[in-house]
């Protein structure tokens, strides 16, 4: 039995850590594939990497997860392994592992990673993912259970991640920015079922396509184009994107970098009128609830 | 049977793009090796994307190859799966391929990726790697045939890559920088025997083995040597490259920086008394026409 | 036979040449597991390559080690072979192979890699990765022996790597910044009992655990605690690190970046009444010699 290995850290590329890792991996577990769903996650941002592992997961071979993004590394945190859907997570009880599990449905069993005997011996606590969280990986990964690697824990009380919701109110929707990804596309947490309100479907009958994007004082018009390469230079366009969310985007250039777009910037939508002279000011405007798919 | 699977794309490795794809890819062939040619394409070149396949590809194992550098993702431009000597490439026809192909020798045949029923379900047409490219190329790695994964198309009918050829002219040889590497070397569209009507082959018992490098208004002597280490402190080295083009070079350092050298860079090469008191500005000189090998 | 391959570079992961080298090891070793410990070492940076991938090299599988990191290709400098522990490492003869075998307990045997007829025929001597050590690690991982891939030399005559050792003087401990990782801990060549001639062990009932760091005219304050997250903010931490080593760090900061450190930053530690109003000037401490573990 050798299961698939993904690993997501915040680790770089630069250092060794990563090929330290899967040497520990491949020495205990060396028939599993390994596969790299980013080592690149912003040091420390536990929120970003545990987005980055909810989007991926459900692409994932069925098999292991070993993420780490682990400041407290060392510290009073736990080290866990968590059962869900065909997974098995295994982290720092943080929050990072939270989204993911619950794309899978929720956790059905979850253990502390108490049996220091699977771990390696080290000169301290500061490099968990070497020393603790690849071996039991590892051995998840060619058979071992829960039970073997560690103490049953309550998968209630486990760390959870944590969401913005996007929020309706009288002068637009209130939404946030969750992602930057690597062309300066800016991932909101707005499906395209909340725009409809605003606007219209695209390529319904309703001429209204167009949506102000308040960011700050300024205001700008985007409009809700079915792919990247239908918008036009100069505009801003809305595109569903792969993973069902309205992202921000330029025609071939960074809209974040444009715009001053980052992960957690807040954003308020409303219908295009409201650019109109009365200025970028609150309007009372009437929306219903967006449906959350 | 399992064949390799090599993957190019513009995708960086932040994201969790490269992870997906692999996890598509090993969730329908387990057994492939997959190969990761380079991910740090500059977003949306299709041209350096082709040049760096092409540079790469004879050294690939057979089997198929993932090319993903796609700014049209969901426009009208069409997905395409083409055979060439023994490799089958997957990628957009947007060109990117061309390069690769005719360095095995041209397409034998060529699909377009209709066979909607391989591709996976998405909420938009913006992630073709993840959604079409990679299901395919894994369903070609593990036994299916070009007919079973879409609709043939005559290959004389893909988009043809772009190759900038460099050219004689009174004034010297006009070349063009290919492609800068990480070390800083500035490759050109100019092979070693291209040189020999300026210089001499080296080694060979003329004197003149400086070239005058003419970079817009200014004019700097160039020294043919036979590899890096060779090239001394403060001098511009030109060095036969690994993929037998002529690069300029310097000594550990960075000649692209150094130069203000980039892909697409125009470059003038004349005999080295191109550097005489009469300056950098065109002078007539006769030179045969450097062939091509 | 399929012995594990374990890769380090200076190629970066932006052109193909990491990929290239793959797709030749695949070629010969298909079956071989490749493991990268990373190819993001500074260009030409022999010793930060010798160290990474000493401290490395215990965590990696028996097998083969490809390591690359060579400013002198295609000159007088050696291709060679290196037996050592149940490892075989191939690479250039330029001290970049030499700190893992000393951590391997020394060479048993070494070859020069003098056998053409495994190499690639190539336009130049430029790419030795792809051209010489690819071939001849592959041949190695599957189950070629060191005689057939080259001629046997003396592993006492191979080029040595430089290891900057600390020095007790009058005026304290004189370390050396060993390595900046990708969080910007600044490891030092000292280890944790050297600091206890400073302070006392962690732990222990002295009330010293604060040591004084000068950096060139700046003396700052800092200390010792058993993991990151125990440095309190606007502190500097000294952390046993994952390889036993003192390193110097800030809570989620760069140290490096704040304080001006990077690998050759010379750094004096004293006792903490370094900081007394006398001033930071040279003062008579008396030090037991620390002992080196």
């Amino acid at each position: 039995m050798s299961l698939p290995i993904s690993l997501l850290t915040d680790y770089g590329l630069a250092d060794e850590f990563v090929g330290v890792v899967k040497g520990v991996l491949s020495q205990i577990a060396p028939a599993s594939r390994l596969i790299d769903v980013t080592h690149q996650v912003p040091a420390f941002d536990v929120r970003a990497g545990g987005l980055t592992l909810s989007r991926a997961i459900q692409y994932l071979p069925d098999g292991v997860v070993l993420a780490v993004v682990d400041p407290g590394v060392g510290s009073a945190r736990r080290a866990i392994a968590v059962a869900a859907g065909d997974m098995v997570l295994v982290g720092p009880d943080n929050g990072l592992l939270a989204p993911a599990v619950a794309m899978l449905g929720g956790a059905s069993a979850a253990v502390e990673l108490t049996d220091t005997g699977l771990h390696l011996p080290a000169p301290g606590p500061t490099f968990a993912g070497r020393d603790i969280f690849a071996p039991v990986a590892a051995h998840l990964a060619t058979g071992s259970t829960l039970e073997e690697v560690g103490t049953p824990i309550d998968p209630s009380g486990l760390t959870p991640g944590m969401l913005a919701l996007s929020r309706v109110e009288d002068d637009g929707l209130h939404a946030e920015v969750l992602w930057v990804d690597t062309y300066g596309n800016a991932q909101l947490n707005v499906g395209p079922e909340d725009l409809d309100a605003l606007t219209g479907p695209v390529g319904a009958d309703r001429d209204a396509d167009v949506v102000a994007l308040h960011l700050g004082e300024r205001v700008r018009s985007a409009r809700r184009v079915p792919h990247f390469a239908a918008i036009r230079p100069g505009e801003i366009g809305l595109v569903t994107d792969s993973y069902g969310l309205v992202a921000i985007c330029l025609d071939r250039r960074s809209a974040a970098a444009e715009l001053g777009l980052a992960a957690g910037t807040q954003v308020r939508l409303g219908p295009a009128d409201g650019e109109a002279p009365g200025g970028p000011g609150p309007r009372p405007v009437t929306l219903s609830p967006p449906r959350r798919g």
